[in-house]
């Protein structure tokens, strides 16, 4: 369709100069008008093509609406995340969508290129946000708090390049929990892979594992295999890409992209392929070279400590320590994870759901500094659910297993059995609304029945309270369940009572 | 702050002229040296004070962020607006946070201008949403519906003013309501009414009063005052500035800016201080000129029709037929309403929350067709409920009475008698968790007992699990009630029980 408007355009220049030519060369005025009507009616036929183009109905790219069967679903997702950081004593609190240009600036290394901004329009420069943490950091410092366990679930935004098939978009929603103050250590950090664990395991979306690493034993790894120390985060970077792509082409960015000696990166990959559990940290705290390293050392010893939590949690053998993990963020400054799903339930399915990550977190002890006037550390360690990949799997896991499900909770339909009693219909109705009563009715004055019955069968209301001119006038209403047909008369004050019943709502 | 440095600045560039004419003039190697230390010192005194300006540590202008106390009150006030959509039968939907800017373009009328843009930083041109009614009938024309009854709680933004102690925020939360399709008339206009009433009602912050009006009957009376066609629009815009503004204000903008007759504009003014119930539609039915114009009359015969459905709703009472209500947007084609609260509870305090409309709406049968390709409409009729200024009373409330609001459900907290039992508290706490109790600890290795019992305190957290070396090895654990100090000793394996039974909670 583009190219249709773009051919037109090119003969509408191209008419334009045959009427300008013609004109200088001072053709016969009949030749002139001629080739003016044809260039009149190009524009008519541009101005259409235009006028059917102007306006494209979607969604921004790499966004989508989410339809009333979808919201159903992914409230089912929320209440299961959300109940699961209230029943760790989470706080709840909200920050706006977007912040000053600035607060986000030098927090996300190489991904800041995908912040959004705002378009100046006079006043502050703002970007949307690309994270939670960081507005987390930013009130901490700003409320001068240095203590507090919340949780916090709002939507980000990445200028990505979205993979909406897989789960991948430029707005989604980040579920987040964290835990800042001065603590002993690992206690909280073990806490987090607890919720994280919870988590997947309430949302019934198959195995998992659990990834851990800690970014003092990479810096100290990096330091023992002879990284110059201006290259760690850029190198770290590098070894974040393992999770997509192969050893030797994350070698080669980092010999050819990055600069760093091939002997270097062999020692690197020799450390990267390592994972396991409690045995690989005492095994580590044996090697000699990396042992020598005193960032290393520490880091080891609390990965040591989490695994002894992480065992009387119960929750050790979905945990693997493993050295390839690197995440992408600056601010990480110690024990850091992800989680990813091992076999999506429906992998009998043809074309599988391929998920990533569904959840990654870290300490990051310095962020919050970095807002503060004078600098004042709070320490930080927290996790941060993706919900759109975990909301992909079950949608199509709803969809597979052709489970019904209700969009709204309505108990009851007011229905007449006649024409004419609208009035009557509107009054019965609003009883039950003031009655805490869930119901509808259709907006017809003389609905017919079978459409007002159609209607609960089509939307899942159980109940069908009719009112008919014989009803009126003995004080009751017929109330019909709608799986059974069976129809009871029940007196108009007992019906409140008769619905709650029945439909178990208090 | 600003000042300072601009004088510092000033101070800087003289100095540097100084420097410069001394060293033109060639004046002694002393002299020159002397007047650069000054520079020196003055660059110096900038940067420092760079320093402190450059970063601001707050959030955007017009934006807020909520604590965890703002969260208890606002999820509060979610729950019964929420509970009410949802006893009316209605679907929940979400849409992005931004739409194309297109999307947008044409539909606020004169308000288009506080609309914010995303800067161009390649692919699609985008703005964030000004409301949640124009994303609906997007949603609606994208996906065909013709039929639905949905709400929609999210975030809209406007480069407004912001009065953030009136509760006017540049971001902020609307709660939408709105019934599409084509029905019999004012049935559904009539539920929106009947909802805004149980949200007010429910919400227990005062009277209130809800303004209804029409934009036929607007229009009829324009065209009976002698406006021209081409100003309707914008001598509505003008007449909507009267909840704030005096007649005579509002008057000579009509004469003034927008250029309408003297007397036209007295004309308007003898309609637009009428006000009333059933009794004023059959009077102005009977206005041998308002009669006359047929869109006026349509526009009667239905608020006729409203007040009678309103009246079988038992809520006739607190609406109140305004002529004098326009509504700013220019989408709106029929019946219009507004609810301003009369009373505030705390107007008894010295500095009352002067609030100004908490809900507004009306039908838009014109909007959907604006966005489909072949122009089809789908008739649409809804309320927008403010949450903000609704949400500015009940803080001031919550604070005024000196109620203590609990941020968080925790039912117990795992705490030690003695040292060295953080391994057990991790055990014990885990068992919770995993039966479903919320639960907390303490992040210490050797936490004083004291401090545990002060955090509960604090937190409100109903009861303390408390072991000992006694303890485990009885198989007991210490559960004390922190309001009455009551201990008992409850079997490891009763434990949950007896919390679920002490906590109220199943």
């Amino acid at each position: 369709m583009a190219d249709e408007a773009a051919k037109l355009d090119e003969a509408l220049r191209r008419q334009g100069d045959t009427v300008r030519r013609l004109k200088q060369e001072k053709a016969s005025p009949e030749e002139v008008a001629e080739q003016v009507a044809k260039l009149l009616e190009l524009k008519a036929q541009l101005g259409t093509e235009e006028g059917k183009h102007k306006f494209v109905l979607k969604t921004p790219k790499g966004t989508r609406d989410y339809n009333p069967k979808q919201m159903a679903i992914r409230e089912k997702v929320f209440n299961i995340i959300i109940s699961t950081f209230k029943r760790h004593g989470a706080e709840v609190i909200d920050t706006p969508v977007f912040e000053l240009k600035e607060t986000l600036t030098g927090k996300y290394g190489e991904d800041s290129k995908l912040i959004y901004d705002l378009k100046d329009q006079g006043g502050e420069l703002l970007s949307l946000r690309y994270d939670l943490t960081v507005p987390f950091a930013r009130y901490l410092a700003m409320n001068k708090i240095t203590n507090i366990k919340r949780y916090h679930i709002a939507k980000v935004y990445r200028r990505d390049n979205p993979a909406m098939t897989r789960g991948r978009y430029r707005e989604f929603y980040q579920c987040d929990f964290d835990i800042a103050g001065q603590f002993d250590p690992m206690i909280p950090d073990a806490e987090c892979l607890k919720i994280v664990h919870e988590i997947l395991s309430g949302l019934q979306i198959g195995d998992f594992l659990i990834k851990v690493n800690d970014r003092r034993i990479l810096d100290g790894m990096f330091a023992v295999c002879g990284v110059p120390d201006s290259k760690f985060r850029t190198i770290c970077s590098t070894v974040d890409k393992l999770d997509k792509a192969t050893w030797e082409d994350v070698k080669s960015e980092m010999v050819g992209e990055k600069g760093l000696s091939r002997e270097a990166a062999d020692r690197i990959g020799e450390y990267v392929q390592l994972h396991g559990g409690l045995g690989l940290t005492e095994q580590l705290l044996q090697d000699t070279k990396l042992s020598q390293n005193k960032l290393a050392r520490e880091g080891l010893g609390d990965m040591k400590l989490l695994f002894e939590y992480l065992t009387l949690f119960g929750i050790a053998d979905k945990i693997s320590f493993d050295l390839s993990l690197a995440r992408g963020l600056d601010y990480y400054t110690g024990v850091i994870y992800e989680a990813i799903l091992l076999q999506p339930r429906n992998a009998h399915k043809e074309e599988p759901v391929s998920v990533g990550s569904v959840a990654g977190g870290g300490r990051y002890d310095g962020l919050v500094g970095m807002f503060d006037p004078k600098g004042r550390k709070v320490p930080c360690v927290g996790v941060s659910i993706g919900i759109e990949r975990i909301f992909s799997i079950m949608e199509q896991k709803v969809e597979a297993s052709e489970e019904k499900i209700r969009t709204t909770e309505t108990q009851v339909l007011v229905a007449a059995a006649q024409k004419k009693l609208l009035e009557d219909r509107l009054k019965l109705i609003s009883e039950l609304w003031d009655s805490g009563i869930k119901a509808e009715m259709l907006y017809k004055k003389n609905p017919k029945l079978l459409n007002q019955l159609q209607y609960c069968e089509d939307t899942g209301i159980p109940l069908v309270a009719i009112i008919g001119e014989q009803e009126l006038k003995d004080g009751v209403v017929k109330l019909r369940v709608v799986a059974t047909r069976e129809e009871i008369d029940v007196r108009r004050e007992n019906l409140v009572e008769e619905i709650k019943r029945r439909t178990c709502q208090p």
